[in-house]
């Protein structure tokens, strides 16, 4: 339990940083879907290990390989399996480690939880599984596709740093894609790219926001009570690793700058009798069901725990140690975490086309 | 689907405002529990309308019954049924709404994913279907009390208005239950009491934020890598109704507000052998599992969707129309929030301790 | 766990044999269907107790309550809740059976497993908890009667005593209904009538076959590898009480009495293009998924255990006694399972039926 | 959907008969349990292709790779990833099957369902399916040693021919493993062996039944109302390639040849206080729980669908046409069956082990 997400769209991922591999089981795909393996490596590129100088520099070419439930290039309804190699995993790295917990690392409850880790990289607690996230993202997008759905994330704010009024009807992955740090200002985005490479130099790390949008989502997809759509996206995104908040709509500052009048979403029929609404700062979601205008989130990444520094902590018997990690890291998760987000929200926004076809019709 | 939540300690809840009732089933109880329906009545009156005058005037007396699972005042480990009887149910002040979709609420979106709603007091999608979560929840916290689990939310912030800092590791339900806002910082109660009372009587709504803390959590509970801590209480949070964003331990003010080496949290060891973290930026949560830290969280509330003013709108036929509900409603649903946070905190935390159970042993 | 059945179309039955009642909610029902409390109450009705002198004696009228999920006689797409009352408790027939654990019943494994038990009628172990499973099949057969698909059940041997040739093709509700043992063959049933009437004058009871049709089910429903419809098929008629047995097609007879060449369904084209086969030892499933032809199981339930005689036993603290039960018991519960077997194989047809839709439309 | 199995102990299998390869994922697994690739070959080993020359001729290593889940020879507590590779996968033997449906095989239903198939092998449909089954069984058979449960099957009947009568209180694997048709009776063996020789120089197949037991069970094991032990062991067993009939404890013989006054259990405290039953017509099951008594169970496998023989068919187009199939195939599934029966009572008592761990504690 734990490594499968999804009802009807489900996937399942395995891996831990330093083993053999990484990948995913997709189950519940439609069948008689193009899908080739350069669909998935697109996805995987972008949120593959060394691509920029502002990312950590472990070389991983995260090469994929579909190993069942596809058929002559086209999905056959049954699972989908897919896994990439691991190659460059210096377990040196990790000798200290074995000892010492990171702080703000997973070391310490993993051990406590399960009584045994794969230490080395972090095991299975290394942002490294995102691999067979994104892995089944790619196909999660691939149906959303058919469907007329759009997906779109990028970086808002590193640090204190904020890009300029990004507008979500029209961001598009060629303006994210520009600039290594994936923020579709230029100019905002070079400010990023600055402070990072700051951070990097001083052995520090660096948080920030991602935001996301998805264009044409069919009105009513969402689960209510408890599966409402920003409730499903919630959990998305507070399960991708280093996230610590996510809004829906005006999230915070909404509840916190408005009055319910201000606030409400006014409704109104356009030229061809469909009816929107004015404003969306219900980020496109009403009662937890997609009304048809875009859907729209952020989710805030903290600082990577990995840092470059001396730090003071306690060896896995309690004692008290020094600890100063040699490893690669990534200074900001942000560029890294876009694709990641993108994926999740495929996941979710799936899963919810297939169940609304299962109860409603479609 | 959509109405079922958790994995092991599982409930499913059902009804709508205005039809014969509401209720739940809760699934996985350990059995030989001391359970009374006054443990779950306690619970509902915190959550129950026309409690003050800053809430709803429906007056509904919630009064809880338990139809199976228990006997002779103990659980059976078979489910729990319990049911709430709907009396206050004005239809006729929904002859207007029957038209009209009112703004920011589930109208629009009920009729256009299920082609039908229960128009009065919106059916399911009223507040008031969190009547079975209530009751759920105060099942859950009998069994975290047994584990040494306490769990206390309450308002930090309406509108624009903060309490002054609320230590989360000593708050309690007392102190929040002191002033019918359920803020446990009194001065700042009062001014939040009067900005309801101004924002009711100008027919306006406002929102904010309630705050939780989880007291005595085991280290280990939480099942990277999708069902994490934090990720499951963000996907709780997020489906309570009117909730537009969460936040985890330092939530988004950590990540912009900090670099990894001022945000990390160091460990040591404490007197008694224990290893603890300095600060708790964490929200008691690392890689998805807690530390044995107070787990915290933040959960935003938009301002009530429900106004008691004029707003444009359309019918279900498209046409344009002007709305004015004659309806009772919260100016501010946060004081009514706090029970219902809490309940889907001890949820979470109850379905994750039952999950340690099986798979780690506890 | 364990009181929840379906994936999407799912049910939580809940209540104990002589607590305030019984019940179960129904999720995932499409919106927009006609559902009438008659509807469910014809189906309870045959099952209820007391409907003949071959059932038990015990007095429910097994009245049924909507309580949620159905406005103007239509249904909401929102969780179905239904109750009955119970009202005949007698529970000082049970004093005895406090101290003693009855043979072949449930007391002893509840009591182990949970450490408490429901004693009066066996709590949550009674037949009576299939009263959710009925009025929950009632819905599922309103959502196939849509598809076109017809589900028919009735008793094929009590004991030594078989009905003649019933053809699956062709046999209706109305002949299984048109005697109180419910086998189409009135010959046969009228020796099954006097075995069972034999059998309670003996204070004994007997056992049988049980054997259901579903005509009109569409090709492509099932899902392998796990969930082949033969296999949630067996697990629904599996947990049915005093279940002992399961055979899908020609079952063990085909696996023991033919060869491969006399065993396979022959494929042929028959005048409309339709793929049908030759004979359909196959039962209408091949791969776990269906095939058109009319989907046959039959289902073995073990003599009751409650019987009117002496028997050696032990107590609960495993002293030796001899109980001499003193309620009402079924000396057959063929009968009476026959709405039971329907209600599950509605059930899980239904539950297919969406998934189907989902995954590969229909 | 519908390739997995199991709620706290689950597996997802994936893979074609002729594609890259095969293999699964679990998850749930404790940590800390050793775990070799070896233990895992040692269950493949009994089910592979080619073994004797009453299985297929097929040859396949299906050597285990662990992708995950696994360190230093022990397992992470995350999950297992294991796989086996394709190699002899005789493409050119299908060239005729593209065009015809073989009778009683799935290559009608899944191109009616999926609108596509893997032609080659049946694809997804082939009972090579099953090679993740057996690799995860291999996993949950060490949790049940840890457990002190022993989990046998063995072939019962092949077609006409009865091994006398087993013990299940004493039969073990190495005699079950003495011959190659896996009856534990050598005399009957002998004649099994005959007999499927015979059918398979006549390009025939032949059915029959594999019987199991499992030893050590702890009292408490299984979820009523739907969960019942003996309704996952059904939809366990069902699931298997080729399985029309299953049977609990005394089955068809014990509805049909029984009085209740015969058929109970009767119930004694043994020398050391625990309680037993003096016959075991229940299988170790009551009430949907095991009561510490041996499980047993009976599977009905049909003779096998793949004939050397011209059988008419049609093609997809719907024109007849006469089939001789030309590739390679087991004239009698049985002795492979009995790996794989184990490999499903190992899933279902393991996933139980813990629900039971979760809820009752153990």
């Amino acid at each position: 339990m734990g490594s499968s997400f999804g009802t009807l769209f489900r996937i399942t991922t395995w891996g831990e940083s330093h083993g053999p591999g990484l990948g995913v089981v997709v189950e519940g795909c439609p069948p008689r879907l193009p899908l080739a393996a350069s669909d998935v490596q697109t996805e995987l590129d972008r949120r593959r290990p060394g691509q920029s100088r502002i990312t950590t520099q472990r070389r991983e070419e995260d090469r994929v390989e579909i190993l069942s439930g596809v058929y002559d290039g086209l999905t056959l309804g049954t699972p989908i399996a897919m896994a990439v190699a691991n190659s460059d995993a210096r377990g040196s790295d990790y000798a200290e480690v074995k000892r010492a917990y990171r702080p703000s690392h997973a070391d310490y409850t993993y051990q406590a939880k399960y009584g045994i880790r794969a230490v080395e990289g972090g095991g299975r607690a290394s942002a490294r599984e995102t691999v067979g996230r994104v892995a089944a993202g790619a196909v999660a997008r691939r149906v959303l596709m058919g469907a007329g759905v759009e997906v779109v994330a990028w970086v808002e704010q590193v640090h204190g740093l904020s890009a300029g009024a990004i507008d979500p009807d029209s961001v598009t992955r060629d303006a994210v894609d520009q600039n290594i740090v994936r923020c579709p200002d230029p100019a905002a985005a070079a400010r990023m790219i600055d402070a990072i490479d700051a951070a990097r130099k001083a052995g520090d790390s660096l948080g920030g926001v991602v935001a996301a949008v998805a264009r044409g989502v069919p009105v009513g997809l969402g689960d209510p009570v408890f599966d409402k759509l920003e409730a499903d996206l919630g959990k998305a995104m507070m399960s991708i690793p280093a996230a610590k908040g996510f809004e829906s709509g005006s999230g915070f500052a909404g509840a916190l700058g408005h009055t319910g009048s201000s606030h409400n979403d006014l409704f109104y029929a356009d030229e061809r009798g469909r009816i929107r609404t004015r404003t969306n700062r219900s980020g496109g979601i009403q009662g937890g069901i997609s009304n048809g205008e875009p859907i729209t989130l952020r989710v805030a990444f903290k600082p990577t725990a990995t840092i470059l520094r001396e730090q003071p902590t306690v060896t896995e018997e309690g004692e008290e140690t020094v600890l100063k990690p040699k490893g690669r890291h990534d200074p900001c998760v942000l560029p890294r975490a876009v694709p990641i987000v993108e994926a999740m929200m495929c996941l979710v926004l799936c899963d919810h086309l297939l169940r609304q076809r299962a109860q409603c019709g479609l």
